[in-house]
C-alpha cells in the first residue's frame, strides 16, 4: 500500500517564518522538533541559513539564520529517532561560508531555494554543501512563472552539475491544478534521471494536499508539509493529512496532532494563515501573495470588500 | 477550454442548513439567490422540501420545508437570468404530496438524497417529481460506506426506472481521494448510460474542490459547490474556486465574491465550518462527522486536545 522511497519533510518553522519574519520562541521550535521526531517524519526544517548581510538580525528572528548554537539549543536532549535536520538557503541571499563542515554541524541537509534565473548561484550553494558533507536539494520556486527553455536548461544543469538528492517543484503562488502538477512532474522526469523529484505546494486554491497526492501518483518522492498547513498567506500542505494518506506504518500522526493542539493553534493569535478570498484570487490569477497579505492584514471595514480587492489586483497596469 | 455540458449547482442554503437547522434570514437567502443568479450558475438550491411529519417547524427553520410562499418571497423581484431553482427531498423524510404540480410552483428541480438501502423510496420521490413536471436528480449519500453489490443494483434501478437528469456521488464523510473518485465515476458510468453523473464532496481532508475537479476530468457534469465552502462540519467545495477553474465565459465570479464578503463572512459568528483536526479525523477514519461536531461545539479547554479526541473516536466498541 505504501511506497518506502517517499521522504516527508516538515517545514513548519522554515515556511512559517515567512509569515512572522522567523520569530518563533525556542519553546515552540523545540515542541515542533520533538513532535516531528516522534512522528517518524524523515526531515524537519527549522529555518533558513541565510546571510546577515541580507537580513538584519534586528528585523528577523533566530530561525532566519539558524546559527549552529541556536540549532543545538533547539534540539538538545531530544531523541531525533532518525529524523534528519534541514535548513534552507536562498540562492540569492545566502553565503557559502556560513556553512560549516558537516562534522561541526547538527544539520544533515541543506535545501537551496532558487528562481530559474539564479540556478547557477543555487548550484554553487548546493555543491558547497555537498562538498562539506551535507545532503542537498534544489527547490525551484515560482514554478508557475517559469517557462521553456530556461526551466529545461536549469533542470539539465542541476542533473549534470550537482549531487542533489532531489529537485523540487515549488508552487509559490498556489496556482497549479492536478493537470499542471502531472505535466511538471513529467517534464522534470525528462531531465532529472539520477535524483528524486520533490513537491512543495501552497494552499491558495485548497489544493496543496491534493496536488501533493498527485505528485506522489506521478512519482515524486520528496514531499513537503507543515503542521496544520502553517505558512505564509494561504499556507501549505497540512502534514497531518499527508501522513494519514501515506499509510507507511513508520509514521505516527498522534504526536503531530498533539503539537498542533498545544503549539500551533495558539499561534493563530499572532499569525493569520489559511484560505481566504484574497489568497484564492492571487492563486487563481497566478500572482505573488504580497498584495493579498497586505489586504488581509490591513483589517478594517473594507477587508471583506472582495470586489474592490479584485479590481485593485486586476487594474494594476504592470500586470 | 471549457465543457459546455457542465452544470453547476449552488447548494449553500440547503447544505448550510445542516449546520444551523436551516435557520437563515430571508435577507440572507435573497442575497445568496440574487448573487448566484447574477453569476450565471445553473442551479441554486434554497433548502429541503422535507415533511413537517419528520421535522418540527418549531425546531427547524423555513428552509427545511421550502413552502411555496416562502420561496416566492425569497425570489420575488429578482431576475433569475436563467438560473433554475432547486429543492432537495430526503428519500426517508419527505412526502410526495408536498410537491405541487410544476405549474403551481416556482421550483424547477427536485433532488432526492438517499442511502442505497432507501433507493426505492428515492425512485418513488423522483418519479413523483418527474410526473409533476420537474427536473430531478438522485443523490446517493455516504458513498464511501456503500459497497457491492447493492450500489450497483441501485445504479441499475435508477438508470432503468427513472428519468433523473443525473445520479450523484455524495461523499458525506469527506473520505474520498482522487483515486476513489476516479473509481466511483467509472463504476457509475458502467450503469448510468442515459443520465449525467454528479459529484458532491465534503472538505474534511481539504479535498472537496480537488475531488470535484477529478470528477470533471473523468466526465461528471453536475457539480455542487457552496459559497466559501459553507456547510456542515468541514464544509463543501467552494463554488468560487470551481467557477474560476471552469472558465466558462458565462460565469461571473464577482457577484459570488461580493455576497461572500457581505453575507457569508458574517455568518461565521453563528456557524463554525471548515477544516479542523476533529473533521480531518472523521474524514480520514471515514466516519459521520457527528462526534466531531459535538467536540468542536463543546468548546472549553480540552477542545484542542486532539489526542484525547482521537482516542475517543477509535475506542468506540461499535466502530
Amino acid at each position: 500500500m505504501y511506497r518506502p522511497d517517499i521522504k516527508v519533510v516538515d517545514c513548519t518553522i522554515r515556511d512559517g517564518g515567512l509569515a512572522n519574519n522567523s520569530y518563533f520562541t525556542m519553546d515552540a521550535v523545540r515542541a515542533v522538533y520533538k513532535a516531528v521526531c516522534e512522528s517518524g517524519v524523515d526531515y524537519v526544517e527549522l529555518g533558513y541559513r541565510n546571510s546577515k548581510k541580507f537580513f538584519s538580525p534586528e528585523k528577523y528572528g533566530l530561525w532566519r539564520f539558524c546559527d549552529e548554537d541556536v540549532l543545538r539549543q533547539a534540539t538538545e536532549g531530544i531523541d531525533p529517532r532518525g529524523t534528519k535536520l534541514s535548513v534552507m538557503q536562498d540562492s540569492h541571499k545566502a553565503d557559502p561560508d556560513d556553512v560549516l563542515p558537516k562534522e561541526k554541524s547538527v544539520v544533515d541537509m541543506i535545501r537551496v531555494a532558487t528562481y530559474v534565473k539564479d540556478v547557477d548561484k543555487a548550484i554553487r550553494l548546493a555543491n558547497n554543501a555537498t562538498e562539506k558533507g551535507y545532503e542537498t536539494t534544489i527547490n525551484i520556486m515560482a514554478i508557475s512563472h517559469e517557462g521553456s527553455p530556461f526551466l529545461e536548461e536549469a533542470l539539465d544543469q542541476i542533473e549534470k552539475e550537482t549531487n542533489a538528492l532531489a529537485v523540487y517543484i515549488v508552487d509559490s503562488f498556489g496556482a497549479l491544478y492536478s493537470e499542471t502538477v502531472h505535466y511538471l512532474v513529467e517534464k522534470y522526469q525528462m531531465y532529472v534521471k539520477t535524483k528524486e523529484i520533490g513537491v512543495h505546494f501552497h494552499n491558495n486554491q485548497q489544493l496543496a494536499f491534493a496536488n501533493t497526492v498527485e505528485g506522489v501518483i506521478k512519482g515524486a518522492n520528496f514531499l513537503d508539509g507543515t503542521l496544520y498547513g502553517l505558512g505564509r498567506a494561504a499556507g501549505n500542505c497540512p502534514i497531518e493529512l499527508l501522513l494519514s494518506f501515506l499509510k507507511n506504518p513508520k509514521f505516527n500522526v498522534l504526536p503531530l496532532l498533539d503539537v498542533i493542539g498545544k503549539t500551533i493553534i495558539p499561534l493563530r493569535e499572532q499569525i493569520e494563515w489559511g484560505y481566504t478570498i484574497p489568497y484564492m484570487l492571487s492563486g487563481v490569477l497566478d500572482r505573488h501573495p504580497q498584495l493579498s497579505m497586505q489586504w488581509v492584514e490591513s483589517g478594517g471595514p473594507r477587508k471583506h470588500d472582495y470586489v474592490e480587492f479584485y479590481r485593485q489586483l486586476t487594474e494594476d497596469p504592470e500586470q
